[in-house]
């Protein structure tokens, strides 16, 4: 893939340097699709969540029971934001303004605007602002620009991969957020090498071998592989154990003994385990902060049965996920000195290095 | 007012580009003259309160029983500030530094200079850094550069308008400070339109119409208007009653129903009440953020009478007021989108319109 | 020194400039031998204690009985900070990263870096990047470039003048660190002065005469002098008694009398004391920021006695501290004033302007 002698990190200025970071935004999250969260979590007409990248806030909502759309958060009367919650459903079935009460439908048309009419004004002329969406396997794909592929394209070559988690019936059970000061790009790096795990999770180490991750040959719109459990370990919990979950019903034998790490590009880290789907989102924030949200879905059979529960899980990810954040900020800090240089990629560590040259060839 | 075929919002630099707002403080602010509180919050010699404009704190004393100084708080020695409370009374009627003791009078003379003194300097050379002060109806005024007019000249036009309120005769109540994360501006563009009123306001939209203001034509120092108070409202409080406050003395029938709402170039909002006077006084810091701090002022003669109260007033405001920031900060967040788009005024908001033109003429 | 008719303060942007602000620390900080600290916080090898320099985070250990080091705090992998803890010991005598546990030796030598064997990859290609150091009288110095001379030659004229405290062989006592809102030259200024201390040291000015102080003339790498103890005061301490520690054992009668102040440039406040030694290190984090680290060192025969104490004269230096700090900080805050002016130096301030002066040529 490479055809360094020894390959080696980015240069210091791709995490702390401010117009970088507003190439790579533009570049990767505005001119890009991106991942804005599931389907599941808005299942109801008027059901919404916020987003917010680089300062701007989205509101993805449920324009129709089989429709999902998104729009900027401002208002076109005086640009007010328009929502303030970070999820929940919208009175009346509209999107209304705080501040005069300009109101829109879910489809962004704008159907009321209290003593604005006058000659030269017509409604038709200030809907809101709209992002494309469209959805993949139950996640939900912005574009804030034209895109020229659609998500199923650009995803054909995992579409087979993920095909028995049947990922669109799975229900949220818990969201998790995380203020991170690191650049976006260091979660990524971190995610895509399990070299740190005997040093910076026990726990998560007694689980599956950290030299036995199979990795994929990258791939222009995500990188990843798979890692087998050890021997005794059933799922990623605190004790390896489901505790009682059946497996997602149509695994294969062979899928139930492993977790996926798949970063599809960019911000959206995928890891399907044998009874649940654990995801990641990157919200950028400035070049060393990064929101991060994380999520765990079940299959809505299990979440049913009476004295279901998912904390052995949803702990054990949140413990793992301070435990990783820890190291990402001590990398940030580290790399802001004056002496760091770029240092040596390890041969379990290739992963890294494509992304690294995506990076490169996205905002060079 | 203006030939727009549709007049619509400033784009959004004037409201994030810090470069506009250095040039709007120094036009607006440091250009003009501007209000920086009332006569009767400095009733003895001595008594002195503290203002700061974009990061600029200014000593606002009386020097005599007839004379209101103001000058820059910083020592001529080694530049040390000289008062550090917001408001209080100067020891011995003298302003000293807390570092080394230099002392100056309340003209700003500098009265002893401890160990100064050697050939080449002399006290005559290093007064405090004197600002224009002026009083109009009460309200103190300052300068920092050299005022080409005063301010009865300027507000020449409003004298007469509220004479009958005799607002030199007013004393202040209460003083509530806030912290806005709003541009000033947008503090003036809500103070200017009461559309809002039915959303924002449900106390305050009981007490008037909101549609029944009756603007004034803009003139270069303020733009303002006057709003009756709806039958059975006798004044702005929380049931618009004036709870035994007699009306201002000199009102005539028709000023006692209703409330003005003046803002009087940059930074004061003026609003005669039946029973009292409501003064706002913006202090901007930054792009995003800007202070205010409100005042209620009431007749001696009232709030000598016992069981003279003003809650029911003062808490009106304080709730009105805070209703108000929420949506100026709305609008701050909003309009900082890529998504933003100067957006249509409507014919109530024609006030504002007048304030955008003037900003525009100053600072272009 | 200085053939001004009336020497003044410097322009306010040596204060505030962030440009000036970066030049300063090339040139006196990262281009200068700098204090670290004192050679008995880390008696043992293996002991560290981390400092910061604008950003850059430093690690101070000792290597061997006889041989402090010190490396900036990157591992040469992934550039991850190494220690995280302001102080400490480390296990096993090794320097082990947090992430992926690649693990150097006390001289900064890479001995384990797992799995990282590759074709073009060599251990001795990646030691930590080491700092120069040299110790001086117990005091740790820091060169992060090229060092033309040592710290002894540089301080050669100071050598015969402590040799009596025997400064290497005391221990510390107490460590105070403070966050000042001041730029460091201001910290400075105020050392070398003591016209401030009826105002603002009612304590401190009861031992010792405020201008009794004996100046020494400017020297390339120091300024300072020594000031005589009041009749009846033995020592600083809120009471001034010594509380029963004996004198530093090898003074003169005349050296038991005084107290020095010596600023070693740029950062080491050098304070011996009849019966103890008060040094304060200045670490600036930003034009008007500084971290302070003030240390009351002992002898360590009178810290063995039986009920040796010494809050006397920590909990003193602590008091005197805060209140430097309170006037440092209104004059970082007054100097940013657009009205500030350099202001006259008193006769009492010539060590202040030799300072000035030998900024401006540094700098300049």
């Amino acid at each position: 893939m490479s055809t360094d002698p020894l390959p080696k990190t980015l240069p210091a200025r791709y995490y702390t340097d401010p117009e970088i970071f507003r190439k790579e935004m533009e570049r990767f999250y505005f001119g890009r699709w991106i991942c804005a969260g599931r389907v599941h979590a808005i299942p109801n007409p008027g059901d919404y969540f916020l987003g917010e990248i680089a300062g701007e806030s989205v509101i993805v909502l449920r324009a129709a029971p089989d429709a999902v759309r998104a729009f900027y958060n401002v208002c076109r009367h005086r640009g007010s934001q328009l929502c303030t919650e970070a999820q929940g459903a919208l009175p009346g079935g509209r999107i209304t303004c705080p501040y005069h009460a300009w109101s829109y439908g879910l489809d962004g048309a704008l159907l009321n605007a209290p003593h604005a009419e006058r000659p030269g004004f017509s409604r038709a002329d200030y809907p809101l602002h709209a992002i494309h969406t469209e959805i993949w396997e139950g996640n939900i794909f912005l574009h804030f620009g034209s895109p020229q592929q659609s998500v199923a394209e650009m995803l054909a070559p995992l579409a087979g991969k993920f095909a028995n988690w049947r990922m669109a019936d799975l229900r949220p059970q818990r969201r998790i957020v995380y203020d991170v000061k690191a650049n976006w790009k260091l979660i990524v790096l971190n995610y895509n090498e399990c070299l740190h795990c005997p040093f910076v999770h026990p726990e998560l180490n007694r689980l599956t071998d950290y030299l036995g991750a199979d990795n994929e040959a990258p791939n222009p719109a995500y990188i990843g592989g798979v890692m087998s459990l050890s021997r005794g370990a059933e799922t990623m919990s605190f004790d390896g154990s489901r505790h009682g979950r059946a497996w997602l019903p149509a695994l294969t034998e062979e899928e139930r003994g492993w977790i996926g790490f798949y970063t599809i590009y960019p911000n959206l880290l995928l890891a399907p385990h044998p009874d649940y789907l654990l995801t990641h989102t990157l919200w950028p924030k400035a070049p060393d902060r990064t929101g991060i949200v994380c999520e765990l879905h079940f299959h809505p059979e299990e979440m049913a049965k009476p004295g279901f529960q998912a904390e052995d899980a949803c702990g054990f990810w949140d413990l793992v996920n301070r435990q990783d954040w820890r190291v990402c900020e001590l990398s940030q800090a580290g790399i802001g000195s004056r002496a760091y240089t770029p240092g040596p990629y390890t041969k379990r560590e290739d992963l890294l290095r494509a992304f690294d040259l995506d990076v490169l060839a996205e905002v060079e």
